[in-house]
């Protein structure tokens, strides 16, 4: 009998939805179950509702479910979200209070007071704020956004050995990251656009929050100076970020060094074995042109954020490229670990013990 | 009969040679007389020597010149050099020495003590330079790097009014500036790289030059910190810099006032007519994901820089997106302007008088 | 005084309906002083209403026209329609029968048999359906579809000379031909479609009737047996096609012969100097690898096809391919064309005489 | 102990070289343990050598290699050939002397009339050809062009069933075919180029061969008409075909019953289960617009080809569009797959018996 515990998506259909589908296929220990979408697919089998993008094929245990419409209630403990954010605020706090775990990827909750902003290798102890939220038995954990990630991922350790003060990021975004329709193509070949709605503002607020402390009043947002520009650039997956920054010390190290305190950068998922968890979080890359999107992306299933380009910066201390999966890492990769950090520590609802070795 | 003065074009064959055969079809001053290629093409004419790449037809009075071997005597009193590095130096220095002005687009003179790294809305005063150089009648005068020119461009205003101290510049670059063959496609397509080999370099040295002062040592560089981050992307024409930049003043001023200041800045060029010269040199965009290099390259025919996005840089104090062609201002272009500002000024050899009151 | 004929442009804020904007800019002939759009952009200033993409600027006299929501009553004898086909059927019906001449640019009535589906050079004769329609003093001429124009003028003189008994067209076709939004840079990138809906219907049907004869009865189709696939590419503008014909006669031909055939070709438009027709309308490359989409689209303003690759094809007979600029000539363009030949002819409601001479 | 068998690779620095160590690592027959390369890459490891351009990991097997100079003598008893075909001719012959067996993917000896052009469930038959090759034990086996195969793949059982009388094919051809360095991007980016040296004269000349029978005399081609026109397109992998046949016979056949020969058939590589061999050679998809190259290309690891939008052609009878992953199927996976039906048939020398029932 298949004992994995059953999930929900939320927005199924779209392009991070269709990841989430792509990606709990054969999962250890997850199964999908249910998948909601607007009330334009409710109704249809979710292979006709989708307009499959994805280069693996439709798992066929999610193709034949019916889609129900946002909003219907589910059985699964369990839901990841990948709605837009003008109906994730509340829709997720519904779900969240009919005693589901709410894992979202939506930016509604992200800044709210009592609701983690998880990376499950930088923040783990952020989880403890489930345990303060007004849920019922459920609760809100919620993804990063899609630059963010890769970027503060990359800072952590510099952080932890350091303290960061100064942040300065220009991103190459990948379309991918628009969603769907997203971006036309007419708009979008042969050119670059310079700017991405909210996406600047969620970088210079967000990472404040991730590598911030955790107090009895809420996490307090680590004091770091964020300037952010960020570009749509014609690149499938992948956001590439050009990054500088200050650090607080290490002013005596060498750039070797310091890409061995990215290298050896490992978390509470490695430790836990978490299954969807790279073995290295962060690889540190040798060629003079490296990390590239389409090189490099995939990089452990596209879980690992890769880091190239090491070097002195003369106005911050230091600079360096980094490259995130968007839609991996990014978004439904980056969610699915923190559902399996979520239940290694026994906050999945119903879910008794922790996990998997209650099972 | 044609009064025009004959210029001839080094490196005519390449991406930057057909820029330069390519504006100088019609042009009022100068007509293309003489093209030089390497051994491989010398002898044949250009029609066939050159792989044709541009979107505007091959002039006519250029296709059946017979090319000459770059290093051959040439008859014309201006010689635009569109040579790649590895062999510039050398060439340049006999064409200067055998009495021809030669305006190179190549990166081998640029930091010499003596020669002008000109823009000419920028920096015309470096002229003075020429007087001082060691040839005999002859002269170099060089064109910034691709992207410096843009950047440069934008921060002339501002270095005038308060004076630049830091410069943080990530550029997303096009595939023209890497000429032919250049990056190969299958490495390009659905990619971005985060490396252009010495173009950070470039930045970050030629702009303390171009806005440095001229003394009787030579020209002294401003002393402006700069980091560079340079970027190929899939676009073809167009450079786009994203820029922070810190002021030694204007602390009170609002982003429309800073704006004003670009917007209404006009030099030499413009004062005197020049014909590449454009109505105003840059171009500040109120559209919020502005300016994007397929839809403003060619403003002013490739000639203006385009600005969007001024706000202010939470580390730095002002920010924003600058574009400039890469092969019509960035390069061959900006290489014509830099020889009409020459010709206006009396220094082309054998030319007696200014230009064109001189005719 | 301003003595241009007044013209309207239905769906003025979209792709097609840009290029209209863009087209008719300093048109000798006409001036656009009223345009329409979707409820949505009704009440707005142009410049307000339509995301202006073109890589010209936004003329300034349309730029504060009001615009009208589709349907309102006009007041210019000409309108041009680049109204979709879901909407275009009735509104061009209702323009027509108010007595405005509709040129439309949308496949509703493109096979209406009063209707003439109108290439200036390849059918001017078929002008004489509109006297034939039943409205009252106003009338509706259509211009094919974009991949069929550049094909259809391509055939013309093959047809004239020997009979076209087959053709075998398959289109690689630019992205601005989906208009806006059009096709997700998400699929496009890295990436062919092998389907476009509707379009090889399209050519299957139009290419008959636009060189077909005209009777009493109407247009008499051309029996032509026609196999069409199109492709999406990612390209920006520019519709190329791989073409094969059968010819009822000509085998004595070789492919020089034929080659001058095309190239010679000239019709109405050029004998009358319309302002925009191309001088050529068929350049015939000699380039191994040409027509190509980026270098040959915008051969005389993008009005003329281009045609290489001409050789015998094992199958069919003959074989090349023709490039043609999908929204110039494929759409606005050809559009415009089609009413400077009717205001030649004297068709147009209210303007006494022929035109220019008339003026 | 391993006892895979040793093989070499020729070329191996290339794009169709590094396909075939990516695809070697981990073979359960096959390891890699020679590379030979130019004289330039002669002596480095690969690991230097080769501009790794995979987005999998270079094999740690294979990164400290030492390359050797093509022509130098190896020891594995099978070398896959990725030479170009200005070198592949003669030293192919070389090594078959010394008694390899040589599995190129090279043109020059494809058209030998001892030589199979093998694919492996289409003419396994030929594969008698080599006990008739004047080498002293070794031999050549080549693999068809790239477009060629996914096309004659499709064509199979259509020509078992009915026989194929003729074939139209377009192609979109990705740039990875073009091997190292290829299309410059800036000819590639927002372009289609109509032309690919050599490619159409290939698949005009290899599909008869391919589809012929083996008599005494050697393959008799089938009697196809065949007309190709080959174009790049702006895709980094899977060759798309617009393909239309004239067959023999089923005339009363729908596509329903077509579609369902075409996905039901299978070969040799099948039923002998081969390591590489896809499940099923030809996916046919019922998606409206598929297959697509980012979509589908990746399809049983890129060893499977697919096909879709089958329906009938109004002039040769019927019309599909068929895509393959030009380097996998197309180049290096389709190789490996000839070297596993060698090996099962016991054609590799030193090798005794069938493998893998001799291990």
């Amino acid at each position: 009998m298949d004992q994995r515990i059953a999930v929900g998506v939320l927005g199924a259909t779209g392009s991070v939805g269709q990841r989430f589908v792509s990606l709990l296929d054969e999962h250890p220990w997850f199964r999908v179950t249910e998948v909601a979408a607007s009330k334009r697919s409710a109704g249809k089998p979710y292979s006709e509702a989708a307009q499959w993008l994805q280069s693996s094929p439709l798992p066929e245990a999610v193709a034949d479910l019916t889609v129900r419409e946002v909003g219907a209630s589910m059985d699964t403990p369990i839901v990841f979200s990948a709605l837009s954010a003008s109906v994730a605020g509340e829709v997720e706090e519904e779900m969240a209070g009919q005693g589901h775990l709410v894992i979202s990827n939506a930016r509604s909750h992200r800044m709210d007071p009592d609701v983690p902003l998880l990376i499950p290798e930088v923040n783990p102890d952020h989880l403890a704020l489930v345990d303060r939220q007004r849920w019922n038995g459920g609760g809100i954990i919620t993804n990063p956004n899609c630059s963010t990630i890769g970027i503060a991922l990359a800072l952590k350790p510099l952080h932890d050995a350091f303290g960061v003060r100064a942040l300065h990021a220009v991103t190459l975004q990948a379309v991918s990251g628009a969603g769907l329709p997203g971006v036309p193509s007419v708009e979008m070949l042969d050119n670059a656009i310079p700017y991405i709605p909210g996406e600047e503002d969620k970088i210079e607020r967000e990472t404040g929050k991730i590598l911030g402390d955790l107090t009895s009043a809420g996490v307090e947002a680590a004091a770091i100076e964020v300037s952010a520009q960020c570009n749509r650039v014609p690149v499938v997956d992948g956001h590439l970020a050009a990054v500088s920054v200050g650090l607080k010390g290490g002013s005596e190290l060498d750039a070797a060094e310091l890409g061995r305190i990215l290298a050896e950068f490992s978390g509470e998922p490695q430790d836990l074995g978490l299954p969807t968890a790279p073995a290295r979080p962060i690889h540190v890359l040798s060629g003079e042109a490296d990390p590239q999107p389409r090189r490099h992306r995939d990089l452990e299933g596209g879980m690992a954020v890769s880091v190239g380009r090491l070097r002195p910066c003369p106005i911050l201390g230091w600079r360096f490229v980094v490259l995130s999966h968007n839609t991996i890492r990014g978004a439904a990769g980056g969610a699915i670990l923190c559902g399996e950090l979520a239940l290694a520590r026994g906050l999945v609802p119903g879910v008794s013990g922790t996990w998997p070795s209650a099972s």
